[in-house]
């Protein structure tokens, strides 16, 4: 007999070890969102960060490049900011993933804690408390660089009309129109 | 090498896994509590059959044993009346953790839902509505039973005043007190 049984198991008992399985692989699916929500969020703001690298080394050079030169320049804007929309929407698809990883963990520890598993439920409720502050400290860069960003639109804006009022005094040619687009 | 991966894993095919390994593990533990329920509902349908024959096989006796007798059959049902108590609070027991695991699946086929895990989250599903069909089966049992008890309720007041009618007529002993406690 590869191995004997003092005595039957008793409900309680084969409760409370499903109780503790679940609450592992429930902290594992958190684990598995939380990276993937604060990777979403890395990638994000570095994708903001070189969007505004873009736009103060374009607003830097305005009125320097040839009309083919700041118009390669610009293309490359807006290809930065359709990636900026796109780490958006990862954020978003990961952030619903783990809300719902969040909300099972919830229940797994309220489980495990009506199965008498108290020491799976606490671990449950710590690593629930763990990639809470995990990702809000993966929120506090992407906040930084919105901020940067929103700064960058107002230098914009002041550079752009400073810009505008040396082309009306020089007649030379307007803005592109295309960089102004919100898209 | 043991074995060589094509391409480094998604993000969203590692929380798919881990989605539906959790789906798994909550139905396992949903099955624990589903059977631990079912059993504490059979036994208690059976303790309250146990007790009803009990005190019908008294009823019928009344007037025909000695004092001692009486004594000794009315303790038996005293016993079972415990008893039932003991299985009622089994199952009251059984029934938070079935509740909890209950919750615990619906969160994982929500998650699951959420990860792309669509399989996952119909099988968690159909567990679901499994469980609550084979605990909504016991219940009846348990119901029936109940209903059962009522009625020998019934006749057991009819029968208690008859023979009180009847020692009166007679002027002989009492009906037990402890028989009558309601504990």
């Amino acid at each position: 007999v590869p191995f004997k049984q003092v005595e039957p198991l008793s409900h309680d008992s084969l409760i409370k070890r499903a109780a503790s399985l679940a609450t592992d692989s429930s902290s594992t699916f958190l684990s598995q969102t939380s990276l993937a929500l604060i990777d979403a969020i890395t990638e994000y703001a570095k994708a903001v960060h070189t969007l505004i690298a873009l736009q103060k080394r374009y607003l830097d050079s305005l009125g320097k490049l040839t009309p083919a030169e700041e118009d390669s320049v610009w293309q490359v804007i807006i290809g930065q900011r359709a990636k900026v929309n796109d780490r958006q929407e990862d954020c978003k698809h990961f952030e619903s993933t783990w809300f719902s990883a969040m909300k099972l963990c919830e229940a797994a520890a309220e489980a495990a804690y009506t199965s008498g598993a108290e020491h799976a439920s606490v671990t449950a409720r710590t690593n629930i408390q763990l990639a809470q502050a995990q990702v809000e400290e993966a929120r506090k860069l992407s906040l930084d660089a919105d901020k940067k960003l929103a700064e960058t639109k107002v230098m914009e804006v002041q550079r752009m009309a400073q810009y505008a009022a040396s082309l009306e005094n020089n007649e030379e040619e307007e803005v592109p129109e295309a960089y102004l687009r919100e898209d």
